[in-house]
């Protein structure tokens, strides 16, 4: 994805602004497989813990199994919103959110992101701006919710709108 | 780190099982260095948005200069502490969290994560186990934080406590 620059003498065709997004609205990415490869190498970078990493010392954890690191599942989410989400002029910008990851991704799964717009504030203090509460949930191929993102992002106006 | 079976015969030293939390402790785990090299790595396979790919199109962003990925924020932070931070029986199992990142983190920042106990709850239908709310900030080399992340774990007591 590029950058748009806040004019609109060269604007991305189709990005959205805040005066274009409304509560309810409703965008679905694309999927992606993991396997336990991808799980086992994320995990060794960044949360090495034996039930990330190990099919066998899994078993015995609460997991009862292989499973992704949440931030593995998170950065999955990110990668599938930010190739076929709500495609936000200007890009993604989260300041935080809630995060909940109420089952373990395994795996063989396969994820999507469906991601609804909650809230939209636009900005009293700058004009040229608002936040949009948008809310992601990460489901794997039998639906189940895998992750939930409530997220809070800073969106733009469209310009000279 | 290794998987601690539910009993007492092969217990890892100095592990902490929720009979030796209290609120107000406090852990702080060692520190990493990112370069422009890991920001971009990890944007590419996660979130490959410009202004974490590229220092120039990052300029004119909100960012206003090469910025990580919050996700990658996070998942160093994971790392930190599971290499260094509190050393909680059984592993690091979170259920989710509020998670923050009030500024950018930056290409030669050098991260640590200070976390404390804020609340502790054992559970009333599972006695082996209780609800542990711990927030964890990640600090940057100047001591300003770079994330939150107010996180619900799940601890275990100890076995036959």
């Amino acid at each position: 994805m590029t950058i748009l620059p806040r004019d609109d003498t060269n604007e991305e065709a189709g990005r959205l602004y805040l005066e274009d997004l409304h509560v309810g609205q409703r965008f679905t990415t694309g999927s992606h497989t993991l396997d336990a490869g991808q799980i086992k190498a994320f995990a060794l970078q960044f949360d090495p813990q034996m039930f990330h990493l190990d099919e066998e010392s899994a078993t015995d954890s609460l997991f009862a199994g292989l499973a992704a690191s949440g931030w593995h599942t998170a950065a999955i989410s990110m990668r599938l919103i930010v190739d076929g989400g709500a495609r936000i002029a200007g890009g993604l910008i989260g300041a935080g959110g809630e995060i909940h990851w109420p089952r373990p991704t395994r795996p063989g799964d396969t994820l999507h992101v469906v991601s609804e717009i909650m809230e939209i504030r636009p900005s009293r203090s700058r004009p040229d701006r608002g936040i949009v509460m948008m809310r992601d949930e990460t489901r794997n191929q039998n639906d189940e919710i895998v992750q939930t993102f409530v997220a809070k992002l800073v969106v733009w106006r469209r310009p000279g709108g």
